[in-house]
């Protein structure tokens, strides 16, 4: 048996509509009789009807985060840098996992419509190639920040690093370390930050006179399996690398599996730079030379973004564009 | 501007009941009507409100997962096997983070009460020894399964694994390797797979006639810093050991990084072996020897015996205790 408003009034003996007004605090309602009816309330573990509660004041105090995969440490971080702004303004966080599935992350817009959430935090699948679901939430007037990986096509905050210069600086540590055949291993052609960091790649081998091989940029996919195939192939071909760049950590890891059952030594046979912020990169064998995001400050500035549009009517169309600086960390798996 | 149920009596003319029981399939409704009011409800893109919707159906078609925290691995992997199912069933997934603070647990078990989910799966913090705020959950008719971590304290399904024997089996693996002076590393009291493991631990320390050292047994936090101090004060002792059991992934990874401080040799100076779900653990240096869960079998495991509750009404209260079986992997952090 629920304790509902009318048990409350019946109690009381006070209107439905006296009830009503003092839990909302209204002016109309003697500060006296607000706490008799917060007490009785107390006393009988009154909860309010989040729904009906939700559509008077629009406000769920909840904000979704829309992300691809939780085994990415980036991920991880960002998240915690999203709950500590969340924490302070006491909103609830809720996270979605599209495993990189474009059909996920529009079930999920279209889902998280309509007053569930205040707000969305999102970082697109690498599938996403079609972005009406994120149009309709913004026609909707659903505040979203992007970080990471973002939208082009939509007017909107955004949180990221430069991941050009992460790339170019990538691919430029590598040849400063004697490699002259270096593949790109990224995820999707659709990813904004892939494409920014194969860019670099691209401006790096210019700079240095490398002519730029094709075959040398690769795409991988979800598949643990197929992706170590893939780099079995490319690592026993007869135009194999001397150097890789991964552009996401599962990709690096892949390559070192790929390096243990082949028995080709890294760094001596070949060397490895990955996007990473593997919290355990000083502890493989041999040490993994990362470029390292920001990531809990990527996770930070996007939430306090999305607060400036919760707190702020008139900030709605004012998007701000952060870029944050990553960094290169050397080691073992770059050493000459 | 919205299209509501109004919107749409209006463009067919006919009245707002009739659109109402048109959408929600009623039998007083011809199909031929059914069929004209879902294809202008498609036309004029109408979305259902979700809280209406919920409260007169009772389903948001949604379950919460709460975990304590996402950077382990075997969480990772147990929400895989969970949106695997939920994936079956059509429903969403959300989760939650309580990052060990029973703070955070009670809030979010509160904030989810009254329909907002349809069910739940839970593994508990570190910190929580009340389990009010789950007893209330019970109450409210909130289907509840434990995962992992378990509340004992509540009558309801639960998914494990078979804790004494790991932790039994990972000692009795370090006493056979040559260890005379193991450490238990762990992170709280209260945690029911914890106090099975170190019961483990106990019990191969009792049949093997080594004495128990309770400074042996330790406690750790969520600090990282704090940790690897603790760990660095102990590997530093006059009474070190020369075995260290982690009950949890993150404690072998700081005894890592401790022993890569001080220099101490893994594994001629000192064993380790840990339960863990990492990915990366034959990558590590040295390889590091696991005991490994079913993590992805746990959480469809758990997410089938949720469903079993949802589906069925009579199921409320017929649980299930299943208990799933880890594997010792040996690997280069333990050999001889």
């Amino acid at each position: 048996m629920s304790v509902d408003i009318k048990t409350l009034a019946k109690n009381l003996n006070l209107s439905i509509s006296t009830i009503s007004r003092a839990l909302r605090d209204s002016y109309e309602i003697s500060d006296k009789t607000k706490l008799r009816v917060k007490e009785m309330a107390a006393k009988l573990n009154y909860q309010p009807n989040p729904y009906a509660s939700s559509l008077r004041k629009h406000k769920s105090k909840t904000i979704a985060v829309v992300i691809p995969e939780i085994t990415n440490n980036f991920f991880a971080l960002a998240i915690n840098g999203i709950e500590y702004v969340a924490q302070e303004k006491e909103y609830h966080v809720l996270i979605y996992l599209t495993h990189e599935n474009i059909k996920k992350e529009i079930g999920f817009a279209s889902h998280l419509q309509n007053g569930r959430i205040d707000g969305m935090l999102m970082s697109i699948s690498a599938e996403t190639n079609n972005y009406d679901h994120l149009i309709e939430l913004k026609k909707k007037e659903v505040p979203l920040v992007f970080f990471d990986r973002i939208c082009e096509a939509i007017e909107s905050s955004s949180i990221t690093t430069d991941d050009f210069e992460g790339g170019f600086n990538a691919t430029e540590h590598l040849i400063q370390r004697g490699c002259k055949k270096i593949a790109y291993l990224d995820l999707s052609r659709y990813l904004s930050n892939s494409n920014k960091r194969m860019q670099g790649y691209i401006a790096a081998l210019v700079k240095h006179n490398i002519s730029i091989d094709e075959r040398l940029i690769m795409r991988f996919t979800n598949n643990i399996a197929a992706n170590e195939e893939q780099i079995v192939r490319v690592l026993s071909g007869a135009e194999k690398p001397d150097g890789v760049f991964a552009s996401v950590e599962k990709l690096a890891i892949a390559t070192y599996n790929v390096c243990q059952r082949l028995n080709i030594n890294i760094p001596k046979q070949l060397k490895i730079i990955s996007f990473s912020n593997l919290e355990i990169s000083s502890l493989l064998n041999p040490s993994l030379t990362t470029i390292t995001q920001p990531a809990f400050e990527i996770g930070k500035q996007a939430a306090l973004q999305l607060f400036r549009y919760l707190e702020k009517k008139n900030m709605m169309n004012v998007h701000e564009k952060i870029i944050l600086k990553s960094t290169l960390i050397p080691r073992g798996s770059t050493a000459i």
